[in-house]
């Protein structure tokens, strides 16, 4: 966990009602020039536990759900190419650090940043947070690889790269 | 089944790309002209099975949501009052009728109807529909009770009754 | 929901707690003399939600389990004939009625009989009961539908034909 | 993920029929002698993705069930005492490294080790492992943080603690 420790923690001012609606878009917003992406949501009760609060893998949903949004956003329906080239995306490794639960209905911002971009495959960071206050519900690294239909990995399409990349500000060291 | 069978075949014209989006709103979109509530999602990967389409019991998850999303129209936060009170909505029965199976990342619209309004319990119609092709993937009736933090069921709460009878137009026999 | 009402309401006393763990095979247990299957589950903390119960769709994931138990019972792996035939059973309608909340870590009993079998579809009914004190938690009646890589319906293999004649006692009609 | 990488990595040699259909008892099996505790499961449908193989938060529900098992197998009843105290275990962190995929209706055997024990937390290691070839499938090092009704760190209940320690060999370091 010390790469996550070592994570920057970015800070976000709680957004307007506006922003976070906005945010609810199917594809999330993109925002090149903060080196981001975000996607709002609303826990629902699928999501929560007997506990009252989100059972702790649905946070793995969340963040895959704004990936999912990060290449729709660039114009990539990965649903499509999956069935067409059997290509996609497996996930490698997760780091989950929970700091705050969120409960029933809670509105909920995931914040996407790329750490790290390779020839096939990538690292993001994904922030949890609430746009009310600006809690951070939880961080997650994630680690992904670019695979084929005998998912072997291989080289990310330039179109799926060039999405990624604005995920990042340019001249940030992420390789 | 014969309810579903005699269930009104509400067509759904295709909608515009502007209009899913609107959809995809926290709250959806509340039609009271139309006596009717829209509620746009994504199909994601964890809604998804290694028969490449939603796995059967997902279409239940999507209505619920579509439920939440009608009482947070009308300014009704489940969440904050299952907290302080304990009371909430239970499902009583569901029939679920199958029509064409959704697949990864397709749109989804949920459009719920009133069939039955009574003292404690009501029965709505939900269709999940292909806003891109008026395709009907999923039709559920679903039967719910308000009920106390005993589970014991109790008269709906006036601020709930009155949103829910936007769900059908004035003047159909909901009773 | 006709059909649910008139559908037969076999008691189950309660069972033993050996019985209850015998039923926990991965396979449950095939009865033929019974003309029925058993397969015992627990509730677990992604079962359940806020409202302190397990989440009503998720009885469909308890009976979708037992439904492939009952085929591994008979020598028959659906995820291996998924990847080499393309072919399984997709669900065509699910009639769901909720009697009694089941909570976290309760012990459950899914029941599984045959209500009709024809050339490409089937007709099960599903109990999901309490061993310990036989309290019914919800019923279902469950239709599906044997199809091709290409989601077309086709005649059942012989040996899924044969498995499932043996979820109802010789003689019955379930024609 | 450094401590994941210096983790110990347990062989677990091939497992037997048997041996995999003991270890789908309800509670799995505590193996004191071993310092671990086996539980075993089946690859449902609602487990798998449209990428054919198990969906990379699932890992984390069937660590979670081999947990609860580890409580049970020692007579402890988490969710009665969720009811009673509202105390329970939450998560503060997940490690997970994903090494192969599983398939729908794979066999799965989730090892479970006891890395750390402290006064309100534990740290746990769980390796997710085919019982027919000894694959790894996945492994993760779960920390959790036993709290009060408010979700506030309290001591471990003696008999909570009691049950944990059977989780590594005496004398093995853990503190």
């Amino acid at each position: 966990m010390l790469r996550l420790t070592a994570m920057k923690m970015h800070n976000l001012l709680p957004l307007s009602r506006a922003e976070f609606v906005a945010a609810c878009h199917p594809d999330g917003i993109l925002l090149p020039d903060q080196g981001c992406h975000h996607y709002g949501l609303i826990v629902q009760y699928e999501d929560t536990d007997a506990g009252g609060i989100v059972y702790h893998a649905h946070y793995l949903n969340y963040a895959e759900r704004a990936r999912s949004a990060v290449l729709r956003a660039g114009g990539i329906h990965l649903g499509a190419r999956l069935r067409s080239t059997g290509e996609g995306i497996i996930i490698r490794q997760v780091e989950a650090r929970y700091h705050a639960p969120a409960q029933l209905h809670d509105q909920i911002i995931v914040v996407t940043r790329l750490e790290q971009l390779k020839r096939a495959s990538l690292r993001l960071a994904q922030h949890i947070i609430s746009p009310e206050t600006g809690l951070i519900f939880a961080r997650l690294l994630v680690e992904g690889v670019w695979v084929n239909k005998k998912y072997a990995p291989c080289r990310f399409p330039d179109d799926v790269r060039e999405i990624i990349t604005h995920l990042s500000v340019a001249g940030e060291d992420t390789a």
